[in-house]
Formats: C-alpha cells, sequence, structure tokens
C-alpha cells in the first residue's frame, strides 16, 4: 500500500498535529489555510511538536526531520486537495462557515476520497445533508492534541457509507490513533457524553455542598483515573469482582441503584457551584499563570503517554 | 509527636494493605481478625505486599523489613485495641456483623481513640447511632487497595465531631494518602457516585446501541482518563479554556446541557447491555483467567503509580 495522501484544512493547533500524527504514519500531508499567514507558521510549529514528541519516543522511532519532509504548505485549496484519500477538516465550530467550506471539499475533492471534520460541536449531518458526496463526509473527532492522545471518534452521518467509517477506522490505526467506531450520531459522541455525566455529578457535589472541587479532583486524580488509564470503566469493573462483570453487577448495581435518583438533576453550572469552583481554582492558579500551566500539563501528559504506550501496556 | 498507634481489625486484603499503609508512615500497628487463621496469614502476605511496593519506591524510602517491624498480630481483640490512637474496622459489608463489632471497639477502645470503617456500601451513621462514643466516628473508604491508591474517603456521621474529622485527614496524610474530606454522608459516598454517573452513561450507550463495551472502553483509557490521572475533572476543564474554569463552563455549557436531558434515564445494567458487554469480555478474556489478568493489573497499576508519584508531580 503506498503512502496515504492526506489534505488538512485548517492549520491551528489541531491542524498541525493532525499533521505531525499523520505524517508518523507515514502519510503524505497538505496544508491549507484560509489565511497565509496560518498556513505559513505551521511548519516551525510542526517542527517543534515533532521535536518534543520525539523526546518522550512517541514519533514510531522516526526523527523530527522525516515527519518534517512529508508535510506541506500548499498553494491553495485545490493543491491540497489534488489526489488526496482523506481529508481532515479544522475550521472553526460555526455552522455556516463549515457549509461553505464542506461544499468545497465535496466539489474539489476527488471522489474515492474520504472527508472528515475535527468538529466537537456539530453533528456530521448538519454540515453534509445538501453535498452531492454526502455518503463519504463524517466526523473524525479527536482529545486534543491528537498527535498525542490516542482516541478518536469516528462518527457516520445517517447517510455516511459503512465503508467509508471502516476506511477511516483503518487509516486511523495505521496512524497509531484508536479509532471508536460510533454507529450513529449524538450530541457530544462518546467521550463528551461520558465526561458530562462525571461532570454533572461533579457539579451537583459541589453545588449541594458534599464536597469542594478540590475533593472532585483527588477522588479521580488520586482514586479513579489510574485505573481507567490503564483499562477503561468496563474492563476495570470486569476485574473487580471474582466471577467478571456480572458478577460486579450482582454485587454492586443495588449501590448504583440507590444512588441514581439523587443523580438525575440537571444541575447548575453557572451559580454558586461555579463560584466556589472558580474561586479555589484562581487561589491554586491566577490567571495570569494558566499558559504555564498548561505549558506545564503538556509536558506531564507527553510522558504519561509515554509511559503508557510503553511500559506499561507492553 | 511519637508514633501513632493504630488497630487494623479484619485482616483480609484490605486489612493488609492498611497495615503497609499505616506502618510506612511510621505508625505501630496491631492486627486482629475473629479468624485465628486470617490473622496468622497477615504477616506472610503484608511481607509480599511491602516486598512488590517496595520494587516500585513505594515505601517512602524504607526497607520490607522495617514495615514488617512495626506491624504485630494481636492476642485478642482487647490486647490490639490497648492504646491505640485509630481503629481501622474492615468486617464484612453486612450492616449486623459491623453493628455487633461496633458495639464492642466502642467499649474497648481508649475514649480518646477514633474509630474508622473502610466499608464503602453502609453509611456512617447506620452502624454507628446507638454508640455512646458516636462522636468519634467515621468512614475512612479507601479505594482498594489504599497501599498504593492515595485516596481515602473521610465520611462523618450527622453527630461526628469535626475535630474527629480533622484528625482522620490529617493521620492519612501523614501515611502517604490523600484524605477527601466529605461535609455530610450520602450513598456511595463521593468516588462511587462519581464512578456511578459515569458508568450509567456507559451502561446506557452500550443499551442504546451507539458503541460497542469496548469503544467505551477507548473512549476513556486512550482519551479522558490521561489527563484526570494527572489533575480530576475540575483542573482539567480549568486548564481547557483560556480563561479558566468560567470561561469554559461559557463555552461548553449549551453542549453539556443539550446532551444532559437524555442522559436522565436510569440504565438497565442486566439486560441486553450486560449480555453484550459479557460476551465481549469474556472473548477478550476467559473467565478462568481473571485471576491472572487480575495480578497483571495489580504490577501494571504499581508501574503506574510510581511514575505518577515521582516523576509527574514533581
Amino acid at each position: 500500500m503506498s503512502a496515504p495522501k492526506i489534505a488538512i484544512i485548517g492549520s491551528g493547533l489541531i491542524g498541525c498535529a493532525w499533521a505531525v500524527s499523520f505524517a508518523r504514519g507515514g502519510c503524505d500531508v497538505a496544508m491549507y489555510d484560509q489565511s497565509a499567514l496560518a498556513a505559513n507558521a505551521a511548519p516551525a510549529r510542526i517542527h517543534e511538536m515533532a521535536r518534543d514528541m520525539a523526546a518522550v519516543d512517541l514519533l514510531m522511532g522516526q526523527t523530527p526531520d522525516q515527519i518534517a519532509a512529508r508535510i506541506r504548505v500548499a498553494k491553495g485549496l485545490e493543491d491540497a486537495l489534488t489526489g488526496v484519500d482523506h481529508v481532515q477538516e479544522n475550521a472553526p465550530e460555526k455552522l455556516e462557515i463549515k457549509k461553505e467550506i464542506w461544499a468545497d471539499l465535496d466539489r474539489l475533492a476527488p471522489e474515492r476520497a474520504v472527508l472528515a471534520s475535527s468538529t466537537s460541536a456539530l453533528l456530521p449531518s448538519a454540515f453534509s445533508e445538501s453535498l452531492k458526496g454526502r455518503h463519504r463526509c463524517l466526523v473524525a473527532h479527536p482529545i486534543n492534541p491528537p498527535s498525542l492522545i490516542p482516541a478518536v471518534e469516528v462518527v457516520p452521518a445517517p447517510w455516511t457509507d459503512p465503508e467509508i467509517v471502516e476506511r477511516t477506522a483503518h487509516l486511523m490505526e495505521r496512524i497509531g490513533q484508536t479509532p471508536i467506531r460510533m454507529k450513529r450520531e449524538i450530541d457530544g459522541f462518546l467521550m463528551n457524553r461520558l465526561q458530562g455525566a462525571l461532570l454533572q455529578e461533579a457539579f451537583r457535589l459541589v453545588d449541594q455542598g458534599i464536597a469542594s472541587p478540590e475533593d472532585v479532583d483527588i477522588g479521580i486524580r488520586d482514586g479513579l483515573a489510574p485505573r481507567w488509564a490503564l483499562m477503561g470503566p468496563f474492563e476495570t469493573i470486569d476485574l473487580n469482582a471474582p466471577g467478571g462483570v456480572r458478577d460486579y453487577v450482582a454485587r454492586y448495581q443495588g449501590m448504583y441503584v440507590n444512588m441514581a435518583p439523587s443523580q438525575r438533576d440537571i444541575a447548575d453550572w453557572s451559580g454558586p457551584a461555579l463560584e466556589q469552583i472558580e474561586t479555589e481554582r484562581r487561589a491554586a492558579l491566577p490567571l495570569d499563570e494558566i499558559p504555564r500551566a498548561q505549558a506545564r500539563r503538556d509536558s506531564r501528559l507527553m510522558a504519561l503517554m509515554q509511559f503508557l504506550r510503553g511500559k506499561v501496556r507492553a
């Protein structure tokens, strides 16, 4: 199989991270951005990302120069789309902008190319319905940055050809991502639905004065998340009873059913709970130190992903 | 401050892990079990645990022999309780059994001793209400094993003296645990409520045919959990918007509110969803291989905790 050709539309942070990820998997990548300024800034950003990834051995044994050599800035949209197998769109999360771009993508990309959006906020049906090639359109939503975090939700619209879902999932596996094959579109897809359910309970616990925001963070960080980072929640409960998941449900379903009625209220995210969370967070981290904390998070996350991809999974 | 004296009641897996944790923190530990067989098996088990912990540098620089030297098997309940500062009870999760044991603990332990239960299933009010010393009773619930996972929920009954909560939280910090100071008791405490909210959504996604169990595990393991293992959910969202948590809520509350109405149904945990989860899990891991998978999980978790406690948090 020759190297897949990829077009990346939008060369911000997500677009650049996708470029690293596709190039790491041996793909030839063309980048396009409506802003020539953004497009021209991409190569330096990509090289920096690739260097950081190489330092923690996340380039599948390749050098940053090898990665950079597979990525070019296209002369225009048509140039970017010439002969491509897969288009990864990372435009702003506004339906009208997406619709305009997707009309162009469907018109200009080769008929056999898959068209994928990185959107987290829009359903694939919303921007693909009226397109001639809507059967080849879907969402491939990463947790940012995809170069670092493996999971990618592959979300079909009702009219997406299942073969297109499979091709996309295989491409994701080839470049080192872990595809989630969703059976149909739904608000929040899978990961934000799980995060949303957890956050609703987190806000409720604070709002009802049962625990502080820091207590919630301790319970996840120093309690539940280490196992989840190794296994996910179903494998976790499967190993938490001698007879596996069925045994776990028999033992503990009662406890979860008991608490469920008090977990149905939709929490108020912007009232007193938010005041308390913000007060606590700003005491721990002043607003102007957020960029530095983000950089620290990114380097800790890179070290953790190196650890999880290597030693622990081996 | 001289070494705190601890009595551990019940010397199964949790009791032994507590013994390692308290001894690691410099406490003198006496173990008691109604079954002399179980009590006499404890020292070998504790030594094995301590050896495993030492191998991944989780004994705060001490040797397994130093840990073992601080732990003794008591001659009986009275002997175990003589002069203790803190009692950690790990009896079976049956209210009648607990009530009987707690009556003895309250009668025999020194007046100044804190009485703590490791229960995950019972509220502290349920077994302490009628005790003379109920003001000194609470739950200190670990995620097993406490020797490895830092989070411990400190849960007061309505009549628990707040100073007893603080003393327990300080003791937990001293021995390397991370206490969660709950303001009041509630079914599931904090961690199982958060886990329950996540599992409800996980079961719903499978039950509604939106994703497979493995897809759910990918979304957490390869998507959300790595950040949570570094930071917890509130710190995560605080760093996911330029203006911190208030900015994040302004940007994304709409998405979570949109999906919330479809997250209110209480999932059926034992119907077709369980069939599907069990079929998938047993294809991945036959029932008779669960013990081996648990051992592998424990060693991976130990390596991960070494990593998280050391390098990444530094």
